[in-house]
């Protein structure tokens, strides 16, 4: 009945979202602040009635936004329905070659090898350095059809500086992607966009869903070297002509025009942040730095599903990882002022002050 | 730089959209009606900072409201971003095995054999009989992994009746899956759904881009077997997580309860097909039996392509197909009685009264 690909599929798993009762959500890395006003905007003035069309295939209108504001050109820019979409595109365009395995870190987003899964791709995890950062020698010199990165990188959290980035493309083959996965770089890094132009084989992939607070619409793109696009386009009208509706690109470009609101509300995170991480080490918690909208941190004496647990019962939600090496931690999402409050009370009583 | 399977594909052509001017489009068989009045009044009440939260993964609300128009269970339907990406991942799922290669009509929708380039599944297309119907004997007793036929038919038109797609389901292997694409199914055929309780390995595939006036939102679905969608749902979570975006899931939730409008629409669109289809006829002009929102028509003396372009001239798009076989024709999307009239009026111009 099904097809012999078919049964090599572990399917990723997204984080629960269970319905028994009201919970205080810190476990999928949503933004505690409302999208842009113009969303809303956009959302009362559009006509119903267009929607008896198909949207424009190419998105060229939102493209153009995003161009704008990253000061590249809109021939650099593809959209999809989320960054997911989009780095599944880039994976049957770029990976899994007879040039090599595909490489990526050994902790990373976890929906890599799912990819990997689904097309077949061969992949080798390439370790962390002590800290849990990226470790970029570990990349270079062996046999690879491709790499991606997630920078900052999930769940660790922890930042690749520019300078990293541009040290990894200076020693990477020029005939193999890499892919820099980009979804929490606004929350203190500075993107690899800048360097699109002077490095063909780049590409920065970003999504809505978490410095645009937008992840219910479903928008994320790539950006890079036009040929890496047309490529991406064309695998695009090979799955899907029109993956983004109508309204959603109407969504992304009153989110993507709406600088002010964008910098106001991941400044309020990234404030929060540096709260809840001063106040979890001040118990004696062991967290590592963040420059995301999330904090991976250990407390003491528990381990991460202990933390999780504990935290659950007082209808607080954040996520474990039960895989070798992250079992002393959870991640945890930043809130709004009020929900971290709760947090650190929650934290106070199943953990104690340390 | 590219993946060895990028190098297979050659992409999914959709239907022009020029920019040039304003033209009267019957090229893309959109509904000339708008959706239900409930899909405005759904966007004037959404609250855009619900947006910040993902959307309910499996869109368990909106394949409730499907199941129960339909009549069956919510685990016998799945939703995805468009029927084009649900038919991916039914691609993907069912078809590709040793048991021999995909079948499909000689003539159907265009996209088929891209999905088998996209996964690499062999397929053999069968011919259409005379009067290019679907001939289920050119289907039996030979070596396949699956089958999936278009009904009715694209773009002719023609529609199987349910007596013979149950006559196909009675002589197929059980253990490979026949998948009706009924895109077109509301304008005039029975749909199989209510055969999915006798059949357990027959898929039902349907879009809310044409009868459901809602091309612009990218909403697609599937009904079948509780084992075959909960395959689809592990295909897709290892695609994306969540393909349909919150606002679209309220929208199908609204379009799909409203079945007086939907009645009232879809018979104002066959009742304008029977009225253009013996205008043409009239003027010589043969035309397929259509039970669909569009016509499949050649006329007098002229190949599709100089009807394409004659119709263009006076501000009308319609779509010809560069294809052994199809070349005589054109396929015309019937629109608003009064583009009808502005087609009927142009052909008269461009061909004559026959």
């Amino acid at each position: 009945m099904f097809s012999q690909r078919f049964n090599q599929l572990t399917p990723y798993v997204p984080g629960e979202q269970p319905q028994d009762r009201q919970y205080i959500k810190l476990n999928t890395n949503e933004n505690p602040y409302s999208p842009a006003p113009g969303v809303s905007k956009v959302l009362k003035e559009f006509d119903a009635g267009a929607l008896r069309r198909y949207p424009d295939p190419n998105a060229d209108g939102l493209c153009q936004a995003i161009a704008e504001a990253h000061g590249i050109q809109r021939e650099q820019v593809m959209v999809g329905n989320g960054s997911d979409e989009v780095l599944s595109f880039v994976f049957f365009a770029f990976f899994g070659s007879e040039k090599g395995p595909l490489l990526f870190p050994e902790h990373t987003y976890s929906f890599y090898p799912v990819y990997c899964d689904y097309y077949g791709i061969d992949y080798e995890k390439v370790a962390l350095s002590d800290g849990y950062i990226i470790d970029i020698d570990g990349y270079m010199g062996r046999k690879a059809c491709g790499a991606i990165i997630a920078n900052p990188n999930a769940p660790t959290g922890i930042l690749l500086p520019l300078s990293e980035v541009e040290a990894f493309l200076k020693r990477w083959p020029k005939d193999r992607v890499l892919v820099v996965d980009e979804a929490y770089i606004d929350f203190g890094g500075e993107s690899a966009v800048t360097l699109i132009g002077k490095y063909s084989n780049l590409l920065v992939v970003r999504t809505f869903s978490k410095s645009l607070s937008l992840a219910g619409s479903r928008l994320g793109w790539a950006m890079g070297d036009e040929k890496l696009i047309n490529a991406l386009y064309a695998v695009k009208d090979s799955f899907n002509s029109y993956p983004v509706d109508s309204i959603t690109q109407q969504i992304g470009i009153a989110a993507m025009k709406d600088r002010d609101w964008f910098d106001k509300t991941r400044a309020m995170v990234m404030e929060e942040r540096e709260r809840v991480g001063k106040a979890l080490s001040e118990m004696g918690w062991a967290v590592l730095p963040s420059s995301t909208n999330f904090l991976f941190a250990s407390a003491p004496g528990m381990d991460g599903k202990m933390v999780y647990e504990g935290l659950k019962s007082e209808g607080i939600l954040v996520r474990f990882f039960n895989k070798p090496g992250l079992t002393p931690f959870v991640r945890i999402t930043i809130g709004s002022h009020e929900e971290n409050t709760v947090l650190l009370d929650g934290v106070r009583r199943i953990v104690g002050e340390g």
